[in-house]
């Protein structure tokens, strides 16, 4: 785990990771968020809507941002404050997502940076862009 | 599950439900989003920071939204395309979330939505606002 503090952090510092999406994953998703839209839970109703399998859920494949910022940049300190995302593509179980994280603005003011996101497929293709707003907790040696 | 179409929608529509985090919850978000950060994961170190103790992950709150969009506004023929959010108090294991969600804009020549949201704790504190940006898949009977 990193633990970068904000002045730790310049613009274009950047991290990134690879996670593939499991049946697992999506029944712990269907748990959390009790979304059953048939999307999600029926190949076939996926398949009648052009898709080639059920669609991982956005939000699940979106949760690898949790880690992003909790984890990595700016990890141990990240206290997450707002995020804008944008929905590219659908993922489905089984594909492996890489998940970038950029530092794209500094707000030294407010000790607050912003965290350009991206997560792509294994064949390149942009399935989630985002930007997070991230502050940060006390350091633990203040 | 609702399955309301585009047209059937309408600027103040609204729709809400309840759930409440356990657990079970943050031990399923940990096998989605891998996110190991104490602030999560320890009570020592969440009181360390001045919390009462163990922080639920914001992105495990906002996955809520997933049902909302999912099954009940619109619900069926929903298709995420994005959302914006802001994470405003600290949420704990045991709290009973409501989930609000309230049709705020209409583009008809792109057949979008935009919902906006609000995820409230039991004492009524505001704790995730957001603005969902919602398209529609196919019609069954279309």
């Amino acid at each position: 785990m990193n633990n970068y503090r904000f002045e730790d952090l310049y613009e274009d510092l950047s991290v990134s990771f690879e996670e593939t999406v499991t049946e697992e994953m999506m029944d712990a998703f269907w748990l959390i968020s009790g979304d059953e839209n048939p999307l999600h839970m029926k190949k076939e109703f996926a398949q009648s809507q052009g898709y080639k399998d059920r669609v991982v859920y956005g939000m699940l494949t979106s949760s690898l941002l949790s880690q992003l910022v909790g984890v990595h940049l700016p990890g141990k300190y990240c206290l997450l404050q707002g995020m804008e995302l944008k929905y590219l593509n659908p993922v489905y179980v089984g594909d492996t997502l890489t998940v970038k994280g950029t530092v794209y603005e500094l707000h030294p003011s407010v000790k607050m940076a912003v965290i350009k996101a991206l997560i792509t497929n294994q064949d390149g293709v942009k399935v989630v862009r985002g930007k997070i707003n991230v502050g940060f907790l006390q350091y633990e040696d203040e």
